[in-house]
Formats: structure tokens, C-alpha cells, sequence
């Protein structure tokens, strides 16, 4: 079987880690390398959690390249209100058996695309700033991404009124990845916010009876808990699993091509996608962007993977 | 009964028009005074509209002022996609006994405010041009002014992906008006868009026997048209009816207490209004966003208004 | 003698008031009108500080209009550092025996230019918010405008880095000007920094012996000494009056055509004129920008101006 | 002798190419490398341009590595007008006998800067792209970092209005730069039109008999020629040469210190470098900046190098 060659740019995160949870189970997927970048929580704890979801789920052979530590140009700002200060705090995880590469994530993604022999599908589910900083250095490697399948932005906003996260932190990196003419397909708020891991699939995961569903279980209660307090949610979305779901099963998604422009500069709205769903713009179109999910397939997806464990 | 004292700034337009209709035929409010903007179409035409529509429901004792011809800074943009080239295709309407009045229209709301014994409300329904103006030359009226009611903004966008077209057309007009600190109550698209004037809603209208809801019949066509065609709509949203409907029937809307911040400087967002509805900024309060409609007791308030004529 | 029509908007200040005084002893300029403006100090004060000066130089019949009390969309700042807390400390000036009138300046500005069966000239020294509001209330007066002299913008700054004060106050404004199509001669810092009234310079208005010019020297003096203080300056630059010796004897400046734009929405550079001496930015010109001074021609004009009182 | 420790980032470029010059016949500075950027011209012709300069010196021995081929966010313009196709129009240079390193320029800041034992100066004459890039993948590296001497900005404009090109060319990066906390000095257009090679110049430097002094000549004559066609000056302004000079013999500089803040957000002005030397911004000081020249030494200074060819 031909698999999809893909880097997950990180940074868990209880939605990181599940969406690398998935990765590791799915055959479809060759995870090349894992990069991290700051963002849920400074690089270094990111870090060690993606090393940690490694050493949990068997990952000990793929590197992990540590990245970004600030925004492109901006100062940094991180979301310990959701993530817990450890960044992925409620479960115990294992400590893991290896440090992270000597490498920068940046380099990292350079040098895997470049070595590969297929083209290469990216996933960033943080901040975009180690795909910025490795289109910025490697402006060819473009020609030999497949797609860059990536968690941020939306028709709203989570982290000020209109901006989402991940784009918030770091704009000037997410407007360089979005101009950059690279397929895109975008998973913003609208579809991440319908899978929504509720009360009923957080006891749908209890009930397979593993060691990682455990975890993912744990992982899932802490998530739904703070973004009940900060949100109002009835769960947590589990926004940066939507990347590797679509990568495997994109029937589940409904997607629409439009134009996506990035907000750098505004007063109020700095990092603000504006997604041209009406075609109002005339701006070319640079993106799927995700609007609507097949809930039950998609957790359906998640628990066979999760019962493999 | 001590009756509502309210100036109509608006630029008919559809929407405007019906919502001088549905005023005229509340006992609760007394209209001050109509003031003309440039918007749906140039001031000229929103003007001898205004008149026309005074004149089928008998307003010909209420002062029509026209007012600005161009937004504050920007320069001027209208819609004539949605409203046909008169600003007001479809009906025919009845030609104007009597021309505007001499005086500019952010003069006439800066007199009538003055001259009012009582705090008076100003109903917004184009850009906000006028009602600038007159804040700028006499901000002293902040005083007597009881509550903007506007139609306006939103969280998403019509004109741009993320700007809703008053606001859009005058994003400067539009801040001087959400930080003057006057009392407003926002309709914006999240809440106009509830309102949609559906083939079954049309139908009921054209079962009231008489010429104004037989024209407000027409009009009503024609917007579903057109807002299908751009907008591939089932119906018309009509956006500034709700303005009126609110000063007269206030338990019919669900409102929230937000900050709503204008943003001019933005590459692609200039006039986005972002409505924090998470409360996640900390910027003050300074409106009443408008959240749910009670859309079937909308729709009656407008049908009983229509019976009267 | 055909005399050139000029409303004077103005925000007195130590170099607007030398201004009027300059112009009421001119034969060649009729002045139609006085209006101000908040810059300098509060719109209270700059108009009685207007009044003051017309007393002074018995330019009674002269209607004076107060006019805005605040920006176009911004919040106000004034600069009493340079003006005192009068706006026009330094003298004793006489009391005015009569009272503005109850027209605001933006009305008085319209409604003179359309009276005038010549075409008029204004000359305005502070922020650009009473002439954007009247063209803003009336933009058809643009045709009967034939010219607008004003002080403001420059190369460089003198209350940010880039920006000089009268810009900063009212960037909107000064957009609204400067993209107007109004034929525009402007006297930024750079040539208003050659008009210095040195200790030389006030040693000779000093020798006049007349009660106007004695008040002059003393305004130069308190101007001198707060310059350099504020700006390590070797006395004080008549930044404003160089606006009517423009209109008086323009075969002293040397002027450039160029285009000028204005910034409105940078992060630091808020209120910059940016003056394309090179033409390297391929835009229209739009005005004339004062190069050099005739300084000893200048200081002569008003000599002889003061002795005249 | 203690030899100060540079590199130089720089996209040669007459001046630049007239800095590396004057850099390898000083005994007071170690060139650790040379690493090159997009600007003058295209990356490919910056880099053999370098390549051919250290030719010309017998510099063979240190490395040059090419760099960032765009700016950090923006599109890619280059400034051919001044500097000819070739980035280095008017002598026949050496053929370089080596090609540039497999490094890119970024990653051989990091890396100088990491393995030497002192702290490293680094004089960046083009856009910051390199250093910006540094600064992101290693933000440790700052303490390692003497200081910054650059070639860029000012208090006016060449490139736009209010802008000089090499920080209009990459704005964000010199954002990055000037607000990262490095001790920066900074010759900006001020200070760099002093040092303008003159007719007289280019006789002085022709008199020198050897083959290095006749290249600069050369370039010299060319940039002089470009600079009069393009900007109307008389001579060549070798502003990149100052960067030198200042580490050889800064008592020929009278610098300030005053803040810099780097606009990327303007309408007109992105890239200005608002220059606080009136103190009025309330900002921290962050660079040493370029006021005045000792001309005659500075000339002085370059003769005595090319003698020692």
C-alpha cells in the first residue's frame, strides 16, 4: 500500500496529541517527522508532550524536531487556560525514552520534503510559523508539497472576536502559507467546532478498554472541561484531529473552494481569516475550506483507531 | 399615550422603505423626521424614495432631509445589485407632492434633537454618515439622544467575507457612532437574517387587501429576487424593518451586552464590526447585539401594520 | 483693487493670531470669515482667542465661528506645551466685545464660499476638521474653492517622529483635504522652520512702536521660549503666518508640485504626510509644498505690515 | 591584536561591494563570513557578486553563503535602476574560483555566531531578511551579539515618500531586528548622502596606482552616474561603506541615541523608520543613530585602504 507521506507541525495540546494518536494508528499515513512549534504552550513543554505521545502510542522512530519558540515577527502569547499549564495536563503520560532532534523544526521540514521521494502532505495544527520559516529558507520545497492540511482560522473567532488561535499568534506567518499558492485545505472553527466531544463520546472511549484510549479519554475530560468554563462549550472540539481524519477519509468532509486572506494589519482584528464563502471578493481562490463534517463517521474513525491500541 | 420620539436616517432601499411603513402605522412612535444617506443608491435617489414612500402612507407632514452624498473620508461605493437602479425597483410608487427640505440631514437630527423636549432615538438603517456628522458638529446632542437602534454589522459578512455593506461603506462614520458612548442597540446580520421574507410570508402580505401591502407585496419580490441571485438566498432579509420592530416590540428579540469595535485600518477587513460575544477582549461594553428573533411575532407585528392602512 | 476672498480657519495659538494680524493689515485680501478650530487648545479657547485678535486689530466685522470641539473620528489632544494654557499666553490682549456667532465654523465655511461670487481661499493653521466637515456636509463647494493654503505635514515630524502636530490631530481629516482635488499649497516644517523668529527678529518687531506690534513682540517672545525649550529651537518658527504671506507675496516661496498622501492608519506614523519630492511613487500630484523661504523678504513683509498699525 | 569579529549580510551592490573592500584591508576586524540576501538584485547575482568581490581581495578563504531569496512575509521587488542588471554594473570583476557555501546565509549567522568564542558584530548592508531569520530560528543568539551595525532608514525617504529600500524591502524583518534588544547603530540616509563620492572622490581614488583601486573607480563612476539619473544627486552616496568605517573608526560618527520603531502597517509608509531624535515618543532608546559624518576622514580613511592593495 502507497502511503500518504505526511509531517505533523505540532504543538500538544490535547487536540495535537489525539490527532497524532490517530496518525499512528491509521495505514494509510507514514508520519515522516514531527515538528513542534509554540503555541498551546511554550516550545519546550510542547515539545516534551509530543515525545510523550510518541513514547505512548510507539512512535520512538520518528523524529521529533523541536521548532519555533516565538512568533515570525510579533511577541509570543500562549493558551494555558485551555491546555492546562503543562500544555496537556490531565492524564499521566509516560516520560519520554529520547530527547528531541538537534535539528529546528524549520530544518526539519525542509530537509524531509526535500529527501522525500513523493510529494509531502503538511500538517500544522499549531501556529504557522515552522512552515513560514521553511518556505522562507526553501522557497522550492513548494513544488514538492502535496497539500498543506492544516487546524486555524474560520468565518469567526475563539481568541478575539473574529480571530481563531492559531492564526492569531502568528499572522504574518499564516498570511505567508496562505499566499504561498500551495494547495490548502483549511480547518477552521465552522467544522472544527462539530466535533464536539461530549459527554456521550467521552464514554463511547471509556468503554475501549486500552491504555491510549484511556488517555485519550482523560485528555478528552480535561479538554471539555476548560472550554466549558472559557466557551460555554458542551465539550471540547476536538479541532486539530479534523487535519488527519480529512487526510484519511475526506468523504466525511464537506469542503468549498474560496479565496482566504489573512489579516495582518488591522486594529481589532489582526489575524482575522477572511473567508470568501459568497465569492464576493474576486480574489483567487487559495483553499478548501471545511464546512460541514459527517459527525458519526468521523467518530466512528476515531474509535476503530482507537480500539486497535 | 406619550408616544416614542425617533428620526429615521436611511437610504430606501427596500428594507428602509418598509420600515418607514411599518412606522407610520405604530401609534407607540412619532417620526421627528427622515434623513437621507447615500448607500443602497446615490443620495439622490434614496432622497426622492424617502418622498415617495411618505407619500403612499401619507408621512407628507414629516420633514425628509437629505443628507450625505459620500461617506466621511472613504470614498463613496452603493448597492444597486440588491435594490435595482432606482434604489427602489419593483412598484410603482406614487411621484412626490413636495421636494426635501432645504437643510442637510445631519443638520436636521442635530435641530430635532435639540429642539425635542423629550430624549429622542435615531433609527440607522444605511451608513452612517449623517448621524457622524452630527455628533462631530455638535457632540453636545450625545446628551439627548435616548438609543441608537441600527442596522448594521454582525459577526460575519455580506459586502466583504467579514463586513456587513453600512458598515462597510462608512467604517469611520461607523466608529464615531459605537464609541460615542450613546446607548445602541445593534441589528445585525446574525439577527436580520432571521427575518427573511419567504415565499409564504409574501404570499400572507399579498393576501392583505390594500395598496400599500400590495406595494410592500412587490418590494418584498423583488429583494427575495435579487438577494437570491447574489446570495443565493431563500427570500430577503429585511434588515432594517427589525430596527422599528425593536423600538415597538422589544420583547421579541433576544439582545446581548457586548463591546463592538469598528475596525477601519484593516488590508482586508475595513468595517468589520468585532462582536465580542465571549466577553474574551475586555473592552467595555458599549451595545446590545442582537441575537434571536421571535421571528413569527415579527412577522405578525408587520402583517397587523399592514391591515391598518 | 480686486481683492483676494480668504476665510481663515484657525486655532490661535501664537503663530494663527500673527497670521490675522498679518492679514488684516494687507490691502490685497478681504477676509470673509474667521473660523476655529480644537488644536492648539480647546475650541473655547482658540475661539476667544480669535475674538481677542480681532479686537486687537479692530477686525469687527469680521464674523468668527466656532467650529469643531474634537477630531473628524479620533479622540482630541491639544498642545499646551507650546501655546500655554490659553493657547495665547503671553500678552494681555483686550477683551472682545463681542461674541462668535451661532453658526458652526463648517456651516460659516460653506455658506461663504457659496455666498461669494468670486472664488475663495482658505487659509487654515490648525487641525483640517472644519474644512473636512464642510466638505463633507457640501462637496460641491470643491469648484468654488480656489485654493486651500495651509500649514501642516512636512517631511519630517514635530509631535511624533513623522508627523507634525496639525496632521497628527485629524489624520481623516486631512485626508479628506488633501485627496479633495481643491488645489492645495502647502507650508509643512520644512519651510516653516526657516520663518524663526530669532532674537534678532524680535528685536526689530520690538523698535515698532505701536501697540499691535508691541503685542507681537511679546507673543514671538513667549512663542521663542517655549520652542526652545520643547525643541532645542534658537527661537520660535511662525509656522501659520506663512499661510498668508503665500496669498500676499507668493514670489517669496519656492514650491515643488508634488503628491501628498496621507497616512491614516499606520502603527507609528499616524498623521504622516508623505511628500514625494522624488516622484517615485508615480501618484497625481495634488499640491504645492513649500522648498525655501525668501527669509529676509518674509521678515520685511511683516515689518511693514506691523508698522502700518 | 584583538581583531573585532564580523559578518556581513549584504546583497553587493556598488557599496556593498566598496564595504567588503575596505572590511578585508583592515587589520582591526576578522571577517567570520559573508552571507548574502535579495535586494540590490536577484539572490543569485548577490551571491556571485560577493563571491567575485572576495575574488578581487583574496578573501577565498571565507565563506559566503547564500541567503534569503524574498523578504519574510512580502513579495519580492528588487532596486536594478541604481545598481545595473547585474546587481554590480561597470568593471570587469575576477570570475570567482569557488562557489558559495551549501549553508544558507541564516543558518551561518547562527552558526558564526554560536561557535565563536567573542561576541560577534554584524553589519547587515540589505534587507534584514537573514538576521531576521537568525533571530527567529535562534532567539539565544542575541546575547552573543555585540552589535548590530546596519544600513538602513533614516529620517526621510529614497525608496518611497518616507522610506529607504532596504527596510521598505523587508519591513517586517527590520522589525524584527529593531525591536529584538541587540545594541544596534544605525546609518541611515542621513548620515550615508554625506559620504558622497564626488568627482573629486573618484579622481582621488583613481590616482591610486593598483588594480583594486581602479575597480572601486569603476564602480565608483557607474553608481555616481545611476544615482544622478535617478535621484538628481552629484555622486554616489556609498552608504553601505559607513557600517565599516564605523566599526574601524567610529569617532568619525556623531550618533545618537533615540528610538526607531519600524512601520509595517501604514497605508504609505510601510517601511518608515520613525526616528524619535526630538525624545517625544515616551519609546525606550534602542539604537545608536547616524547624525553626522567626518567627511574628510571617512574619504581619508578608504584612500589609505585601497593604497594597501
Amino acid at each position: 500500500m502507497n502511503k500518504r507521506k505526511i509531517i505533523m507541525d505540532c504543538d500538544p495540546g490535547h487536540d495535537d496529541a489525539i490527532a497524532i494518536i490517530l496518525a499512528a494508528a491509521r495505514p494509510e499515513l507514514e508520519i515522516l517527522g514531527i515538528t513542534t512549534v509554540s503555541g498551546n504552550a511554550e516550545i519546550e513543554k510542547t515539545t516534551i508532550n509530543a515525545l510523550k505521545i510518541c513514547e505512548l502510542v510507539s512512535l520512538t522512530d520518528v523524529m521529533v524536531s523541536k521548532g519555533a519558540s516565538e512568533p515570525l515577527v510579533r511577541v509570543r502569547e500562549t493558551a494555558p487556560g485551555i491546555h492546562g499549564d503543562s500544555g496537556l495536563d490531565g492524564p499521566v503520560l509516560p516520560e519520554p525514552s529520547r530527547s528531541w532532534s538537534g535539528e529546528h523544526g524549520a530544518d526539519t521540514i525542509v530537509r524531509l520534503v526535500r529527501e522525500s521521494k513523493e510529494r509531502v502532505t503538511i500538517l500544522p495544527t499549531g501556529p504557522l510559523t515552522n512552515v513560514a520559516l521553511a518556505l522562507a529558507k526553501a522557497p522550492e520545497i513548494k513544488e514538492s508539497i502535496e497539500e498543506i492540511v492544516l487546524m486555524g482560522g474560520g468565518t469567526f473567532g475563539n481568541w478575539t472576536p473574529t480571530a481563531e488561535f492559531n492564526i492569531w499568534a502568528d499572522p504574518e506567518a499564516a498570511k505567508k502559507v496562505f499566499d504561498s499558492g500551495i494547495p490548502l485545505a483549511v480547518m477552521g472553527l465552522d467544522i472544527t467546532h462539530q466535533a464536539m466531544a461530549t459527554r456521550e463520546v467521552i464514554d463511547q472511549v471509556n468503554q475501549i478498554d486500552n491504555r491510549v484510549a484511556k488517555i485519550v479519554g482523560e485528555l478528552l475530560e480535561f479538554f471539555a472541561q476548560t472550554n466549558q468554563e472559557m466557551f460555554g462549550m458542551e465539550g471540547g472540539p476536538v479541532h486539530d484531529v479534523l487535519t488527519v481524519a480529512y487526510c484519511v477519509a475526506p468523504e466525511l468532509f464537506k469542503m468549498k473552494e474560496v479565496n482566504i486572506a489573512v489579516e495582518t494589519k488591522g486594529e481589532f482584528t489582526a489575524g482575522t481569516t477572511a473567508v470568501d464563502l459568497l465569492g464576493v471578493t474576486g480574489r483567487e481562490k487559495n483553499a478548501k475550506f471545511g464546512l460541514k463534517l459527517d459527525v458519526e463517521g468521523f467518530w466512528k474513525l476515531m474509535y476503530e483507531a482507537l480500539e486497535q491500541y
